[in-house]
């Protein structure tokens, strides 16, 4: 066997994904020498506190809290220290440096990826970020190389298992948000301080990174519209479920062109009526799933775990081993391709279905004049159920009224609704929500 | 704008697929360009017949008969001739002329793939092959560089849509293969002559190339067992619906460890019960997708068109871009890593669960004596489920007899249901089919 070459890998964070990736680079080094044609020897681990507790036994001498000379030293490095200072600062000095960088840090991507990018291109070395996007599932790669043929024209992601955990405990059980939530953090999917998550903010930064590579263009954390679960009740998830629909938290990116043939991308995060028959639907408790709609290759779905240090490890480890080859082999790094330019739409001209719960007044010519409302407004009906209800002992008859909407814009919804609200029969709006794949 | 550079692409072939690629290079050059960075122009398109009929409208001075000098002067050669000869001939000389290749054959690549890929690596270029197995959905890839830092334990795909179309119209309609397959064939899904897809040799080549990119280690169709759909019957379709199974054709690839800690892969295609809960089961009509299981991401699934003229042609171009991108960035092609040596198992080696249906006599200690031949034969049950029928008439009384094992070997088995058949108690095995993702 001919003498192979090492390369040094230094490991920048050690929490739940650094200590597995640590595990394998050290237990695996033979197979990966073998696919890598170079032997990937880790030459340190970053932390703040050399003593701290991990879930994983790893060798003592390989930490260090002097991440800056760990960096200066590396062929390549990995980041997984998570959030925004200093991972910026050490990985934009390992790419001035030439060496290659792989993250799995979405928040830092979302806010300043271009900078990041730039510093990589100039560099002329490789900076990848599989782990920042649904865990272990393969989907930035298959979106920048497999479909770079062909035009991406929707992409709807369930990319947060804390969010999705909860919303299908909601949906099998009927428990209301606050229980499900608590469930999901006794069994350690969700955080003590569960924002992130719940709000949606982990979900859209993953939207900026998903919709810049779908659509050649560089999407930032505030260009995304948010929208989190917290507000779903048990109630919306019964009237859904009954609807034949089941309710997820989506990151969407859409590519929408206007009446003058202008074209936009509506990037968004919110919780988001699916048909059960839609192969969404059918992605339960924490695991993630993409689903892409490409002009040529039509619907594809990506699915997995989207979280998880032994998952998210393998993302980490499968750019490693890419990146080490293409220095083994010589040649540039990939550059991202950022040839388009498509403006980024405000929420108000997304433009999708939506389902909308009304308490009514049991009278007649209701239905007509809410109809007639929705015609007014541009926003044109699919299905209008009404369900009475009567209370035996006061005789008194309500009346809830559901409607399913054909695609309008958010500005004419809102409108509509707006001017439903006004009307005397109307007792109350009980739910908006958005509908998609109907 | 700085003047671009032009690759110049032949295409070979210009059926379903070919058709389509050649009509997305012309409409959309454009952007096509500003991916690659170079422009792709379609130099000609050989073809047998320069009068031919084609499905769509293409320049008639793009015609020609002459592949070989078509070939000689292209940056990038993409063959969709299908067949073992010519294609072997031109895709050898358009390697060793220093052109990129792009090919959806998969009987050659499965027949004699490693001299393809020597020619490629010798000549240092890149040789593709993304539509030839799975069409649109990018799997290759995938399992290529995401999942080069994980270990695949185990691959089962759902590769051929004629067989599945066929079997979801069974189970949903209760129909016997023969019709099933009349209705395929009326709504194009099938060939005149089926035997490719329903004996089940298309999905033994997808298989052996899955099975060599999964375990860096070339299988040939050689080392595949298959078996098609063609006997299995409506009533195999029933029992397995009533037992809570669903019966798809899959394309199977499996590590195997034996009591010496021995290792190797399983590589083979049958009709498998699968648990109606299982992510592959809701996979309906002529869709395809492919079911990934890897040490650590988990498991993983790619889901969508396995074939088609537009979306295969997607595919084609993913690669021809990502091809084209390394051509102009500079730096060698990629070389297929062949770094296992896994022996291929002969199928009786095979590890799995079964289903057997037996018609036995009703008589006191009939199950026992079942149960204790199994036992004999170190084949384990896990469920044993016996159904009365009684025929109002004569009073004679028959028993219908579902068992599902847990895992055993091919040979094991085999053996039980020899000695099953000699038991006097035993009218019939009425079928033996192999289960997954149990």
């Amino acid at each position: 066997m001919t003498e192979m070459r090492t390369l040094k890998v230094a490991l920048l964070g050690c929490g739940n994904v650094g200590a597995q990736v640590a595990r394998i680079l050290i237990e695996d080094a033979d197979a990966l020498a073998a696919r890598t044609g170079a032997r990937l020897q880790l030459s340190g681990i970053a932390v703040r506190n050399v003593n701290g507790r991990r879930d994983v036994d790893l060798p003592q001498e390989l930490f260090t809290t002097d991440a800056d000379t760990l960096v200066k030293d590396a062929d390549l490095v990995i980041e997984l220290m998570g959030g925004i200072e200093p991972a910026r600062t050490l990985i934009l000095s390992a790419l001035s440096n030439g060496a290659c960088v792989v993250t799995g840090n979405k928040a830092l991507l979302a806010q300043d990826g271009p900078t990041l990018y730039e510093e990589a291109d100039k560099a002329g070395v490789q900076l990848s970020y599989e782990a920042a996007v649904a865990g272990a599932i393969p989907i930035l790669r298959p979106i920048r190389d497999s479909l770079s043929g062909d035009r991406i024209t929707r992409v709807l992601g369930i990319v947060n298992g804390t969010t999705n955990f909860i919303l299908d405990q909601m949906d099998s059980t009927g428990a209301q948000f606050a229980d499900a939530l608590a469930e999901a953090q006794r069994l350690g999917y969700a955080e003590a301080d569960p924002t992130a998550d719940v709000e949606g903010h982990d979900a859209a930064a993953k939207a900026a990174i998903l919709a810049s590579l779908s659509f050649h263009t560089r999407f930032a954390l505030e260009n995304v519209h948010c929208e989190g679960i917290s507000s779903v009740s048990a109630a919306d998830i019964a009237a859904a479920k009954d609807a034949g629909f089941v309710i997820k938290l989506l990151a969407i990116a859409e590519k929408l062109t206007d009446a003058d043939g202008g074209e936009g991308v509506s990037v968004r995060v919110h919780p988001t009526l699916l048909p059960r028959e839609h192969p969404l639907a059918a992605v339960r408790g924490a695991f993630n799933a993409v689903f892409i709609e490409a002009e040529n290759a039509g619907e594809l779905m990506f699915y997995g775990q989207g979280a998880g240090g032994t998952p998210t490890a393998s993302a980490v480890l499968g750019d490693l081993v890419s990146a080490a080859r293409r220095l083994v082999l010589g040649g540039p790094g990939r550059t991202e391709t950022t040839t388009g330019h498509v403006p980024a739409l405000p929420i108000a001209a997304a433009i999708t279905s939506y389902y909308i719960g009304l308490d009514v007044a049991d009278q007649p010519g209701v239905l007509a004049k809410i109809a007639q409302l929705f015609a007014e407004h541009g926003v044109s009906i699919e299905i209008m159920r009404q369900t009475i209800h009567r209370d035996a002992e006061s005789m008194v008859e309500s009346a809830e009224l559901r409607i399913v909407t054909h695609r309008a814009s958010e500005a004419a919804l809102a409108a509509t609704v707006q001017a439903v609200k006004g009307l005397d029969v109307i007792n109350s709006v009980t739910s908006v929500l958005r509908v998609e794949g109907v």
